[in-house]
């Protein structure tokens, strides 16, 4: 993709006013919930193989992109469901982004990627847009050519990715040298969603929450790198689906904008999930993942499968939008 | 690949004792370091582009591990040195597992993926080999089709991999179960090897530092998957970088199978690396990458760079087999 010059933060406020939504629509993509009619397409032209699941995977988010666009700012992409169909399901997670971008909706990579620093470059150059000025000048034979940087393929080049922070700073500063490059941003696994995220991230650290600690690094992190909005590149990572934490967070990283997670079929709902926007109902996105891109499935409403997706997605974002800005704001 | 049935542990110490060797060599591959000529052809083949990094790649990883192959139980591929070339970049690293395994070495896929439990299900069919027996079986169109498990794809399939816990126990468990179904191994992150590994993971936890909390987990999440050697298919990553740690860490989990990264460029040293190993000298094994695969930059030798990578390998092997033995052993 080409990379964007303007700050990931300023970018993403600015579409979420236009929209008044606060809302990322994820792709998920699994083969037991996607429409019958489409994998059985997919099945009739390649067997019951990769290549199918990858052309159903594409076919079923193309429809979904186009549903969700007019009531999603984001949408978020989950390279965990691609990885599992090889190559043929990455080059399905490619094209995803591109059509995402092709619709006007930033795409938010979900590879919560970690390593060492020369490592963590690797993956940054991998998932996010270098320098957009970057020339693809052809270094001649035998002299200074492989020391030069070597072009990094870009079809998995996204607005922002998550990432884990467990390495500490020296793990996630080749990220962030990437996404100034290009203002694109990252997402920092602070609270996760699930379950059992308290075992390691609730660890009481000399009277504080481990996740706490990490949130003030997060802060740390994002100090240089803050946008016309006052939020800086680098965001976090706050679950749904534990409202207390999610104030907190709040509260702890300002200058973040929070990703939220685990809306609908985790458990966690709009009510939920205030706490975790600014006073002026900015500074945080809401993730919903099954509830939206399956919505179909609870057999309520009838007409084309699309109609379902389109219509659980705008239901979302007027909710938000409403429960932090006390009206309801109607999309573009 | 064909799936093992065989417990990890069990089939790396037979290895590591057959071949007197408890090295594993990382495959880091970087266009900067490789042997210019390779990287020519490559060029003059495909230009300067992902293809002929990707068909640099997989020629340099051949030739290492051809190389290496007499002195090393394993190869570490580090994925996102492949996902950095797109696509084919990871056909590249699908390929270069193939080799590594058609050579009779067991292939441990540096990935540290991490998720909440849906996602970390599809990972673990992204990189883990499933049962043995899993049957190929063509359902009908139409007629629960879509219900039944669609086979992921198996070309990143390893003999392991590494993983990062930050999600805690329903995040690491559909790794376990996939592993479990395979005999595969995993390797938890638990004290990384980098120079800022510490702001998080040394964190004070109630007395203790965070990543000995995490080992207590992984000794625990490795209780009921021990193989005949005593040791469990969830071992853990601990960096030779940290000795005192590493001492820590072996008495801390017993059962776990120490993957032990750091040594050669990032510092470490054989004395260094010697806690990590059981009073049998089992239990660890330690990776090289880029004192190993990279060996003929600095000069030394003369004759084809393939015979300074060996060179390296061998004498890796030599120093630790005799670190932990008391005895100059011989590879076969």
């Amino acid at each position: 993709m080409q990379a964007p010059v303007k700050h990931f933060a300023d970018r993403l406020l600015e579409l979420s006013e236009a929209k008044r939504s606060q809302l990322v629509v994820g792709l998920d993509p699994r083969m037991d919930l996607m429409p019958d009619d489409l994998v059985e397409r997919a099945v009739r032209a390649c067997g019951r193989t990769p290549a199918a699941a990858a052309r159903a995977v594409l076919e079923f988010n193309r429809a979904v992109i186009d549903s969700v666009e007019p009531a999603a700012v984001a949408v978020k992409p989950q390279i965990a469901f691609y990885e599992a169909f090889g190559c043929e399901g990455l080059r399905a997670y490619a094209e995803t982004i591109g059509h995402a971008r092709a619709r006007g909706l930033l795409v938010i990579g979900d590879v919560k990627r970690n390593d060492i620093g020369s490592t963590a470059a690797a993956y940054a150059q991998a998932h996010l847009p270098g320098p957009p000025a970057s020339p693809p000048a052809p270094l001649p034979l035998g002299e200074g050519r492989v020391r030069a940087a070597w072009p990094a393929a870009s079809e998995f080049h996204a607005d922002a990715i998550t990432i884990n922070a467990l390495f500490g700073s020296d793990g996630v500063k080749p990220f962030l040298e990437r996404a100034r490059q290009s203002g694109a941003g990252l997402f920092v696994l602070v609270r996760t969603s699930n379950p059992s995220s308290a075992e390691l991230q609730d660890l009481d650290c000399g009277g504080e929450p481990f996740y706490v600690r990490v949130a003030a690094l997060v802060e740390e992190w994002g100090a240089c790198d803050r946008g016309a909005s006052g939020y800086s590149l680098v965001g976090a990572v706050a679950g749904a689906t534990f409202p207390a934490a999610l104030r907190r967070l709040r509260q702890a990283m300002p200058h973040a904008v929070l990703l939220v997670p685990g809306l609908g079929a985790q458990g966690g709902t709009v009510a939920d999930v205030t706490g975790a926007f600014d006073a002026q109902g900015r500074g945080a996105i809401v993730n919903a993942s099954r509830s939206v891109i399956y919505a179909f499935r609870d057999g309520a409403g009838g007409g084309p499968w699309q109609q379902a997706v389109r219509r659980a997605a705008e239901s979302l974002r007027c909710e938000l939008w409403q429960a932090t800005h006390g009206a309801l704001g109607t999309a573009d």
